[in-house]
């Protein structure tokens, strides 16, 4: 058994889904087999679990068959526990050599006979929740390839979502591009990164150099932000990575509903541009070059006839871009960022 | 033997110098011999120790005798870590019950025999760098009492030195204050804190909120600032503290010759006036009516009779009192705060 940190997951996963029935607590192992279908061989859940990711439903014996090396716990129910009626399927998979890979609180180390049977196997337990060990200090020393950072004007707001779509769209439109992990089920999707909310906070700004590291001058690194300099309990890990991350290009996302800051209902949301002006301030620290180039806006909260009419709004206001990319997609977005990186000629 | 991470070391301290032979290697010894002689019981050397802090020589023995209950690691030597020739004073100072506090990299548990003796004697091992587990997260809720924080155009510019001599003057104006500290030679002089900097860095605004909780309305926190806004390696967790203090007043730190910042060299300095801006700026979030009340500048680089001049230059720059604390104490910065917040009549 292997105690990893430092995580590079080995794919294909098999997703576990335990025995939830709303598809709220399903969220981790949904995004998975979202954005990245290629690495899921197929789904396995416990009597009463009434969700499906509609991937191949599979016993462990198969999963492994099919090539599985590690197991996902794809949900975070109710307390954010592992569940008691998990240690079998836990031992089985682990006793078949498959790493088992948890973003829960609850150490896997917790769940009845699993690290003796993952020391047997030589199956490793994994949660991407932990920090790597001996992290660097920050350099602010600037690195080769250009980068862009999802911020926000709160917690929760698309800042994974955005990055991802993000990516999608550079690739679709033939760019070199790789999206940054620094949250679990990022982690899970990207198979690598750094939970950088759980990184000693010297070491908030060396994380996110690690994870972004130098590459080819035309090549996107996109990175999933987290937090927000205007959310009093986060600010820090926000700031942390933004100046780490030294961005080229800066993307925003905002919740269209949201009007207070999640954790700290007392505090009123900042306005998009009062937002976007700090994050560059803050930015042109480690890259004085630093532009914000689009809003990705969460419309879901909106009467759906509203939705277009507040993005033009918007645009209006603060002369960017403006997505919902759930809806939308960031192909536009995209078109810009070509348009100043890549000197493509504008479209007409 | 009691591995304490929520430190409250219990005073009179014996402090411990080792065999160095520079004052540099024992600031922190010295630090706490100026900033609360009435803890300390006096000093133990090892044979060739050159350093002298002025307080009385003692053997383990008589420094208990003396009323010693903790042996404090006052030296920092080259490498950060415990000397190989220190284990058999602490292991004689940890039989006599005495608990061992250290702020060096190397864990108390490696030297020889220590872990044991102190287990039979019921002393505590104590590392003042490590952070106490189960911090909250951070509330943004508004607090009783009043706040100063200090902050700085780079680290180690002077913002513990400072918050002390705000403290002592504080207090020698008659007014309610206690000092909080956020580093480990800070911590040995308050007797508690948090080290911020080892602080997961989720929990950083919430490790401030702790530090300095709820107090009666006339009480003055002062909160030893760490980092800076505009040092990339860890503005971070300058963010999050300031968040987290929630301060009614900033004091800048600066010190008059640097022009790099210390960690990244490739960085200038910020001018004095951006980083008050700045702070404000940021400060304002979780305490609209923050302001700034005056400058610590350590002037000890520049030829003695350059520094006035300096200092009124830099008041005549940004209408702020400016003072060396070393030279000048901070009574005029007290003055003021008076005269704000106390209803003092302004002196003529």
């Amino acid at each position: 058994m292997n105690q990893i940190t430092n995580v590079q997951l080995k794919t294909p996963y098999l997703v576990f889904l335990g025995d939830v029935t709303e598809m709220l607590y399903a969220k981790t192992g949904a995004g998975i087999v979202q954005w990245c279908p290629e690495a899921v061989v197929g789904q396995i859940r416990l009597p009463g679990c009434s969700i499906d990711l509609g991937v191949p439903e599979l016993s462990i014996q198969n999963a492994v068959l099919a090539g599985a090396r590690s197991l996902i716990i794809g949900v975070a129910p109710m307390g954010g526990g592992i569940g008691a009626n998990w240690s079998k399927v836990l031992n089985e998979a682990a006793a078949m050599g498959m790493d088992i890979v948890s973003g829960l609180h609850t150490d896997l180390a917790e769940t009845p006979g699993l690290v003796e049977t993952a020391s047997a196997s030589g199956a490793a337990l994994i949660n991407v929740r932990r920090a790597p060990p001996r992290l660097p200090i920050g350099t602010g020393e600037k690195r080769t390839g250009l980068r862009l950072l999802t911020v926000g004007t709160d917690c929760a707001v698309g800042k994974k979502y955005s990055a991802l779509a993000l990516v999608k769209a550079m690739r679709e439109q033939g760019m070199q591009a790789t999206f940054r992990a620094t949250g679990q089920t990022g982690i899970m999707i990207a198979g690598s990164g750094i939970p950088v909310d759980s990184v000693v906070s010297d070491f908030i700004c060396g994380a996110a150099e690690v994870i972004s590291p130098a590459n080819h001058k035309e090549h996107w690194d996109v990175i999933e932000g987290q937090g927000s300099l205007f959310n009093p309990s986060y600010a820090g890990v926000s700031l942390g990575l933004l100046h780490g991350s030294q961005p080229d290009a800066l993307v925003v996302c905002h919740d269209a509903t949201r009007t207070q800051i999640s954790t700290c209902k007392q505090y009123e949301l900042p306005s998009i541009r009062e937002c976007i002006a700090l994050n560059l301030q803050c930015a042109r620290l480690t890259n004085p070059k630093v532009r914000c180039v689009g809003i990705c806006v969460n419309t879901s909260g909106l009467a759906p006839h509203k939705r277009t009419a507040y993005l033009q709004a918007l645009t209006q206001e603060t002369g960017l871009l403006c997505v919902d990319p759930l809806t939308d997609g960031c192909a536009s977005i995209v078109d810009e960022i070509q348009r100043v990186w890549h000197g493509q000629a504008e479209l007409a």
